[in-house]
């Protein structure tokens, strides 16, 4: 099967009153180089066929599960080519499977599986059945975090000392109402796993952090909590890093944390200089030079290399924000599954890496904070995030 | 001919290396609500089909003018039903006209004309046809524009006393390269009028101002310069602002500016408070009342009313940007074809009204700033761009 | 009489319940080089003896007028060498010439005196007797002011185009209460003279864009407004300006915008680079070079000229405020009066500049804005504000 | 004896080439209530002779050491009241210890010793001799700093959750030259200590946060690094914070950290608000209610309570900085000489807090991260640095 023209994607989740599915959506569309064609978009037939009606999709391409949308694709000619998940956690593992088994290009929210067990699984199927495998991370695509990274990767900061992260929210300060769908999953620990904002944002935050650090970490010391009564999964994270480079790292997570929107915020500190990144006003980078003034870096395509310049749809001054962010991702997969090579995705190796910080964190929260390192697995370094063309 | 499903759209202009048609094109695809099928790309015709080839725009459909394009569209039953005009100045009238006349809904850059003279004709044509005309100034198109003339409107900064308004670029601050297309035709009086940085950025803020104040203006004084050498139009104005309520104001336009990109920014000053927004970072809004602290307004739909949430596609905290607001244009156009209410969208009035303070600008600075008042035109309330339901 | 040892001070105004006067007893206390002998600190008796007490100065040297100061402490040997007139506008004139006319040097509060004529006045009588007259707009005393100056005059910002200045408060925006004695000389006209806003501030902002531009103003247009009902002076300023060099600028000065508390705030502009700093937060001074990122440049004596850093006590990151801005120029005297050279402090000469651009401003304004001449006075180069040395 | 106008100072350390006995002398001069008497300035006769005269000092008040000036002080009428301690850490202890023995009042650099001991027994000195000791943390002075504790402790933030401070430099990132006096005592062992970076600045951090937040310090855990080649002390501090109340906190103090200067920064989260502070720009807290605008509070005295006001001297919007709040501990210490009742003040109590402090994140250092209990030392509560009246 030869990709040629529009991506057909087909999305699993993502229905009426959903969140990130919509995002997901945004994202293929403003390109212009994917066209939902089918999809499983809720459990209740009724939204499920709502839902596929207002997005155009063809009545008899809406599916009732993942194996029926599989089995009726698989028989078309123009049947789907990738898949969205975009359900809640719990659910991505046997999608993910599969569609992977089926050959299909997967596209799949984060954290990409309840255990690292599971994550190992995709990833060698992934890499067995040579598909794509984009795991949405979306802040990487921020042309100026790449463009951080590269600033890292060349040296401008020296040798890395310290790399603080945080990603700080206010939405689950309170217990939320019954009817808050998004709160509803992520507080249940059969649907969202044993880490709660750990999984949501944490982890988010660590891959920021990773992806702009090209540091491997090596342990961690953990703190977590429940800060709102009845609450059983964490809701705010602390944690000491210890990178393999003796670079040293501190995470903050919450999302009970009233005044903060979506705080991801990073800094990276080398002997050099150190940058800083907010995600709520991504078109500025601070790169601060030892004994020198601080420079504002803004999203301008003609100071950004060429290939994240390719990320960059608007002159600078003109404010790109998180829809565009993630349509970079879906922009880089296309690319890829024309043929092109794009090193800095998110992939499966990622997920493993995320579902291993994971583990490592609960393992050391659990152990009063002793440092707990972080699983070398075999295959750790296929998998590292950082891959053989950094 | 009744509007179903997606609005088939035409364009004229936006070819291969064209800016602003591309930002169009994200903003009528964001929300799956329009679809381009035809267009006159370019005067050139090799570069008119590579760029239809590009967009998937069937070769057919492909016109070699804007009369072509009518002539084949009006013939179909699946025809285009609006047509954006993302072409220099000079060509915005006659195509225009011809698709008014052709009883099209329009979608027009601005400036709208050369002319106030021209924009009146146009303003009355579709009036006439009973069409709609959407005149992109994008920046009304940002939730916190929107906001902010809320509480203009319903008192929070008390009666107003001062506005403050500046659109500052450094991108002509030096003679462009010959290569440079968007930098030809705005720096040549033939295609771009006599107003240089007063038409291309001029008219941004003065809209800004006027959509936000709602205020109405009586006169202008103004001090138009060509900066760097050689240059026959204005790079630099200079404007001082009476309203007809007695508020009085500034306006500083830029394109000789270095170390500003798109520097847009308005402060709205009441007896009671005062607003500030600025377009680089457009996510947050300053309200600052008298002897109070000064609060910072985000863009969450729990806190913007109704209408204006609709504009809002992410959570507070997750930025939305320039393709965000410019979709909300396309979006508010699309609720009104399809029979919605919306009474924000800058129109042909709005257009009127931006070219009477054009006019009045270059008599003011032409008469060495001497006080020129803005045409009391006969239709000028209804084209004022404040609307009998504001 | 050779200064020897700490400068004996005295002091015209400044009683309890003032204000300025406060803000020079803490400028001069700072650097230990000044003590409070004498003075005429209140017209009315009791407070001038109470306020005496309660500054530790002699109630023998307490007078009660300034002729009484000057024929007491001119028999003593350890009499008053200069006098600081910290009174409502009205009384600078007279106080000023008897001290100077006694041969004391004179530090005195801006606007120097009601008008022209007299600022000429004191200019000639200071040159004829070879006394230091300071004028205290202290904003020129912040070390990132006096490093922005360098950087225009070295060239880093190319030939100048454009200034933007502005001063904005908000404490006149209503009618103030009768115990609110900083209100209420200033919104008299017999007291403060024939301009409001404009002599309180914005001779302040004038004064700070001529001392960073180097620039000489040709004209102006104004529009000043008296917003607050039953008010007889302004209280806003609007001008345009043009430099001789042909660049342009604006400028904004009002007391009545809620929502501002000491906004002086400018933005100089050149064909190379811009620059950017608010007294709010003086301790940085933006530099935006032309397509580069923009620079924050810190208040840190190893990044500044040594005869700026001089003027900087404490380590970069630890701020500076107001009270040290001011007691530069209280340091700066005392340099100069023990024989060293200060070129850049403001003196008579600055304070003939500043009534020019005062009465041109409101001949403007009378001419509904035409463009006033600022007077080619016999010695305007001598007093220009730009000294032989810049 | 009693305290009559100005207090008679005697300061340990300051002479020329020192930096914080230069802050002393501002901050003490500022509000005229002291004057400096004499001295030790330095160990090496020249140098304190030559600081002595450069003071105005009597020469006969110039002494070798401290007993030499307090044998030399005590016989005298107009000897000393209070002596200020400025000298590098190792020194602090006998100067205090001999000071408080005479019965003099004392002012302290922090920290206030080597070891909690000596803390302890200093602290039992000057409550058995019923002195003042004035710890100098300055940042409390801030009178923002004083307003965020006093929103803290009357609910404005509601029940705290989280605490982040951080305190980062860069002025340590390399190895500084033999001729930096500042940074010589700092990095060896056998004068500034066991703590490196943790005592110079990390215990302002922890300092700052308890006064704002009020919580008592249950355990630590830590990570200390030494990033710089060669150094013997700390130069980076991670640490985890738990506190008695369930809040969780963070702290970070870097002196290795390019790109900032002196980045103190806080971070208060409670169940319904949060706030922040950060030094280098002091003069704004910012409060964030659950859901509503951030809100910009600044330094104005008819905000504040009267308490607090009567800090802030200069008017909301004119800026105050480093010397002002170091000038309000000074100002506060008259205060309370004078029989006022200051309830604020850093004293002994706060310092033997800071020892613990620093005692138990070596320790946890140490025990690679084990939690390290802050010690329940008898009399912590009269001494935690939470008084009785808050």
């Amino acid at each position: 099967m030869t990709i040629t023209n529009r991506i057909r994607l087909g999305m699993i989740g993502g229905g009426q009153g959903a969140f990130i599915g919509g995002v997901h959506r945004y994202a293929a569309r403003l390109d212009d180089r994917y066209e939902l064609v089918a999809g499983v978009f809720s459990a209740r037939p009724e939204v499920n066929r709502a839902s596929a009606e207002e997005l155009r999709v063809d009545p008899t391409r809406c599916y009732d599960d993942v194996l029926a949308l599989i089995a009726g694709e698989s028989g078309r000619e123009d049947g789907v080519q990738a898949v969205a998940i975009v359900t809640p956690n719990h659910l991505h593992f046997e999608a993910a499977r599969a569609c992977l088994e089926a050959g299909l290009h997967v596209i799949c929210e984060k954290p990409m599986t309840l255990t690292a067990d599971e994550a190992e699984t995709l990833a060698d199927l992934a890499q067995q059945k040579q598909v794509q495998f984009l795991l949405t991370h979306p802040y990487v695509g921020y042309p100026l975090v790449q463009h951080a990274r590269k600033m890292v990767k060349r040296g401008d900061l020296g040798q890395l000392r310290m790399v603080n992260v945080e990603y700080v929210q206010e939405w689950l300060a309170e217990t939320p109402g019954p009817d808050n769908k998004q709160a509803d999953w992520r507080l249940d620990p059969a649907r969202a796993g044993a880490a709660g904002c750990l999984g949501d944002i944490g982890t988010h935050a660590y891959q920021l952090s990773a992806f702009i650090s090209c540091l491997t970490l090596d342990s961690v010391s953990a703190d977590l909590s429940a800060m709102v009564k009845g609450r059983q999964l964490d809701d705010n994270v602390h944690a000491l890093l210890r990178y393999t480079s003796g670079a040293k790292g501190m995470l903050w997570a919450s999302q009970c944390a009233p005044g903060f929107e979506n705080g991801l915020r990073i800094r990276v500190v080398g002997d050099r200089a150190s940058l800083e990144w907010a995600q709520e006003n991504p078109n500025e980078l601070w790169f601060a030079p030892l004994n020198a003034p601080r420079q504002r870096i803004t999203r301008r395509d003609d100071w950004l290399d060429d290939d994240i310049g390719r990320s960059v749809r608007i002159p600078g001054g003109h404010p790109e924000g998180y829809i565009e962010a993630f349509a970079n991702l879906y922009q880089a997969l296309a690319d890829a599954l024309d043929g092109g090579s794009v090193s800095w995705l998110p992939d499966a190796s990622t997920g493993v890496d995320g579902l291993h910080f994971i583990s490592a964190v609960l393992r050391s929260s659990q152990a009063d904070g002793a440092w707990a390192a972080v699983p070398p697995a075999v295959g750790k370094e296929r998998r590292s995030g950082r891959r053989s063309d950094d």
